[in-house]
């Protein structure tokens, strides 16, 4: 059997840049991790594409997967479910991949409770008055929710702390070195590689 | 009054060669870190220089330190003391820069003790035969000293679960680069970030 991946979490404020960073990331050549595709019943945005960038489904299908315990996590964020499927990831960890989720930041408390050997990173804005610009910037949603989203973001900031990193995104570029940084410097942590030593010494744990 | 700094301390069995990458590590034009010269009582290598490789003092001078606590660890290893003085290294983290130790296991053990903020890097042999190897070719010790350093080895590869991070050191250049990947991803550590970013906010922690 092989030894069982690692799962790296990616959350961070609304409107970040959480999705560009991971599609950055994946573009990166060197990346051998898997991407977990969240599933949501909100819209596709204009060039979302449906099992690449979500799984879009109805909010009755999703209520279904929680029903039957099928979410690793999920939570309702501006009137629309978001969450992770549960079989891929643990098939995935199984065949000793390492799994990369991109997830709310409810979501990843969920999988805090669940999975504490996971390696949390909270991606972070600049400063809070860029995080109001992008927001406006990108021209979806009217101001009353920029305001509501500004306040959460606040409160967001603060539960960093639950987090193991926090990766300022000033640069996408940047942003997608420093979480590669981080997967690379996890690989090498004690817990993760004892029991490759110990095999080589022909001692057990 | 800045913000305190990180030490990284690289420890390792007996011959692993912890000098050659931590000297290797110091050539790095990126490498921004301070490194801490230890105190030995043991007499210089060919080669090795006063003050920059080691201090070394008399067993006396030695004692005296230890006396009047003023070795952050030491460590009586084949005869000889091995320590590391304690006021650079304080002076050096209050002034914000990070701090790094290349020290024995057994003194590694007492930082851990007092300093359990540290991160710790347990270099490993690709495997006991080079081990063995390198010591014979090392050429300065006779056959019970190696035997002896073998039967020691084997147990300090266990004690690498008292360690953060496990770094093969198969090459030197791949050594170095593991252990900056490491320092990197630590300084994106929540625990030492949270405190840039509430000021940032406004808010204290």
């Amino acid at each position: 059997m092989a030894k069982r991946g690692m799962l790296i979490v990616l959350s961070g404020p609304s409107g970040v840049g959480k999705g560009t960073v991971r599609k950055a990331l994946f573009n990166e050549p060197d990346v051998d991790f898997k991407y977990s595709i969240s599933m949501t019943t909100r819209s596709p945005r204009e060039g979302e594409v449906n099992g690449k960038d979500y799984f879009f489904v109805s909010k009755e299908e999703f209520e279904d997967h929680i029903k039957n315990g099928e979410m690793l996590e999920y939570a309702k964020y501006v009137d629309n479910y978001y969450g992770t499927p549960l079989n891929y990831v643990n098939k995935t960890l199984d065949e000793g991949h390492d799994v990369f989720l991109e997830i709310e930041v409810n979501g990843a408390m969920q999988v805090r409770a669940n999975c504490p050997e996971a390696v949390f990173v909270f991606l972070t804005p600049p400063d809070l008055v860029v995080l109001k610009n992008r927001l406006i910037g990108r021209g979806t949603d009217d101001m009353d929710v920029i305001d509501k989203r500004i306040k959460t973001a606040v409160s967001e900031i603060k539960m960093m702390r639950n987090y193991d990193y926090a990766v300022l995104n000033d640069k996408v570029e940047n942003a997608v070195d420093r979480i590669k940084t981080i997967v690379n410097s996890e690989r090498l942590k004690v817990n993760r590689v004892m029991p490759d030593y110990l095999s080589m010494l022909g001692e057990e744990d």
